[in-house]
């Protein structure tokens, strides 16, 4: 990059936020998974004003902006190519919780909050914020808007989009848009913040954001059921909604040999009993006390009866019911640890899924013998993180491109969703232009060009290259 | 129109459906408040494909087209000028509810469906669809959805735009746009259906949609509940949120003479009892039996206690629910025998409302001491619906630029929306086009300039007229 430009960003925001040398910039350079290394000089704004200013230099010398926050994509969407070219713009530095509103049960928060401060924060308010995922204690809230995350209450409470009531952006020309009014109506013409959350920062860069709050569930419930087949658990997941309505909160189905994985990886992690008797696992999470509300054991017992759940363990304490959900959350450590594994995130219809598993393991195991597939996923949403190993451990990485071939060509037969949580960044934007309806896409590179004339916004990902 | 246009869209939809004398078109021409009158060819067609020969018509003769579903719209925002250029583009008769998979627990419908045919529809299949309110025997979903419609249940559900998985829409050029594939988690690029959603169709033709199914609710109590100022009922609302979490399905506020005007306008809708002891009431719904989840009995018996609450009816029957609900249901009807009304619908964070009220209606009586103001609205959402009527009843409508300044002026200074629900359209468009932050507007015209370059869709609603 051209001294006169970090001339500019050092006046924007102070010599010190200014990174240039590799040993400094290094960290902010990788993504997660590690596949993905780039080039840039890191930027680290203290407020909305600075991000603004860092823009507004970017426009004018139509240099790229990577946007930044926990860093923790696994597609490689807030990483720089390796031209050396780009600002990664970090977010880290904007994170002050600013307002509590229990009476309007929102909080206004800045891009750079990490998720689990913030559920820290609200909870000593008394109150509830339910994104939730591996990554909380990495992941920051500019990045879980950019990306609409997910996770493991989406079932009860929706993705980011639907948590989120009001945005802070700094556009493409450094202008900031402020719209943090905390309303849960207002229809005084387009809903833009819905452009903003889940673009991957190529519509500008999100500073602030107000968020819905939720009281603290009054119980729990918890149980890992054993299930002999998806098509058992998708009965199962119907007739836990039917019974427990809203305080069903989770629902993750998963093979047996993920539990089993779990604790042979990692030890210290243990299974309540025995899990080989069934080949596929669900946890089942209601979230009030069996006085208070639905009894879970009770919904369990009459699924047993009718030969739909053939094991169950009920969590008998919190602490059980935090081992629950720590081996689920613990399966893609675990899967690290034996080799390499092709993440996938895809979406479909639930009643889709039991055949879609059938046919795509069967079509993936007759052209690949050695595949290792680790089946588990958010049941309740659609969501499979249909996971692909492989003994010995490099061979699924060798034949990442038939086995993505395969995978995505039977999700998007079903009219399914390639990336349900983890949006498309690097890793999946060739296949997303490929398989995207070129309508869709259409529309949305005219958007991009509406509000991005200059095409700085994080040039590289999701969309195609501007000619 | 010229007699070429008219051959055309005949030749596009059959003869019979292209309505060009002033008594067969007189229905669709003006708006439920009897304020807009306007001037079209009434096209009707019955299919996407018809929908979209229509607009490709319009298009290329760059002739205005005027979506219109069920025609509810309170602020004339499917009726055309009077200049008699425009297509009316009838939805109605897209009206096939297609596909109710209580599986993946979603409905595809086409946009010329009436609310409650789908309420009844899904209900004999176990399933329930939460949007309502007082025009649904006659609202259309294409209608509810381009106005993101909003009513009694959003507390718990969330406005139309929560409810909706996937759309079709005919675009501006005539294409035919479909995403109907009815995915609860789905990253693949923009979320284009936000922008068309709550847009009044100035960026398409909404004609298919995917919505989300709930299971019914396991029960039902509920209150009419006096209190003495909006105050306490904030703090009560506080204390059923708490106690009833996702079951509070409803909370709504009325001035105690709002009450009083139901019954002795319409007789046949009798009070539960005396209400005059109370100067505002609550109707609060708790959406499960007290058996199986929290007792709204007990929530009001510690709301007494603590001085909340000064009195309150519990609804001892089905009926009784059903009777409260019309009694809310029918405060518009009441004060429209009364006199002419001027409807305002506002929101406000909610810890606002008990001193915007107090100032605003302060400011109002002053300036004109002869008004009679009708409060009430969805607390919970922080919505009120603050309509201004007087006596005599001419008084309030002669006044009504300086009652409408005043009351948007209070609600702009909170950060408030002067439209919460039911849109901008004709009725609050030059308020709209001076309150509204410019940068959002100029946003809002650049995405329009981007998808309707002609600027055929819904001229003279919601956004600025084109230079």
């Amino acid at each position: 990059m051209n001294a006169e430009i970090i001339e500019k960003l050092k006046a924007a925001v102070g010599e010190k936020y200014v990174l240039t040398e590799d040993e400094a910039t290094k960290p902010f350079l990788v993504d997660w998974t590690k596949r993905f290394v780039g080039k840039a000089v890191v930027v680290r704004p203290a407020n909305t004003e600075e991000v603004s200013r860092v823009v507004r230099i970017a426009n004018e010398t139509r240099t790229p902006v990577v946007p930044q926050a926990g860093g923790t994509t696994l597609v490689g969407g807030s990483i720089p190519d390796d031209s050396g070219n780009a600002i990664l713009l970090s977010l880290s530095r904007l994170n002050k919780i600013e307002d509590i509103d229990t009476v309007n049960d929102t909080v206004t928060v800045e891009a750079g909050v990490i998720l689990e401060d913030l559920h820290k924060a609200v909870e000593e308010k008394g109150r509830f914020f339910p994104l939730s995922f591996g990554a909380k204690g990495s992941a920051e809230i500019g990045g879980n808007l950019a990306t609409n995350a997910g996770g493991t209450a989406v079932l009860r409470y929706g993705n980011m989009r639907d948590l989120c009531l009001g945005l802070e952006v700094v556009l493409p020309d450094g202008r900031i848009w402020t719209a943090l009014r905390g309303l849960r109506k207002d229809n005084t013409g387009y809903d833009l913040k819905q452009l903003f959350i889940g673009s991957e920062g190529t519509l500008g860069v999100i500073t602030r954001a107000v968020l819905k709050l939720y009281p603290q569930p009054i119980g729990n419930q918890t149980a890992l059921v054993g299930v002999e087949s998806p098509d058992d658990a998708v009965k199962l997941l119907n007739e836990c909604r039917t019974a427990a309505g809203p305080y069903l909160t989770g629902f993750e189905l998963m093979q047996s040999k993920c539990l089993v994985r779990v604790h042979e990886q990692l030890p210290d992690i243990g299974l309540p009993g025995p899990v080989d008797d069934c080949p596929w696992w669900v946890l089942a999470e209601v979230s009030c006390s069996p006085d208070s509300g639905p009894s879970l054991e009770e919904i369990l017992g009459k699924a047993f009866e009718d030969g739909i759940v053939k094991n169950a363990y009920l969590a008998q304490s919190l602490k059980e019911f935090e081992a629950f959900w720590k081996i689920r959350e613990s399966i893609p450590e675990a899967d690290a640890r034996v080799g390499n594994n092709l993440h996938n995130d895809i979406s479909l219809k639930i009643a889709l899924i039991p055949e879609f598993l059938d046919v795509t393991v069967r079509r993936l195991k007759d052209a690949y013998p050695w595949l290792d597939p680790s089946l588990y996923g958010h049941l309740g949403d659609g969501n499979l993180h249909f996971n692909i190993g492989s003994i010995p451990s490099n061979l699924a990485f060798e034949n990442e491109e038939g086995i993505r071939k395969i995978t995505y060509e039977e999700t998007v037969k079903r009219n399914g969703s390639i990336s349900a949580e983890h949006g498309i960044g690097q890793l999946k934007r060739e296949h997303f232009l490929q398989l995207k309806d070129p309508l869709e896409l259409e529309l949305m590179v005219k958007i991009s060009h509406a509000l991005d004339p200059n095409g700085i916004m994080n040039p590289g990902k999701l969309l195609p290259d501007r000619k």
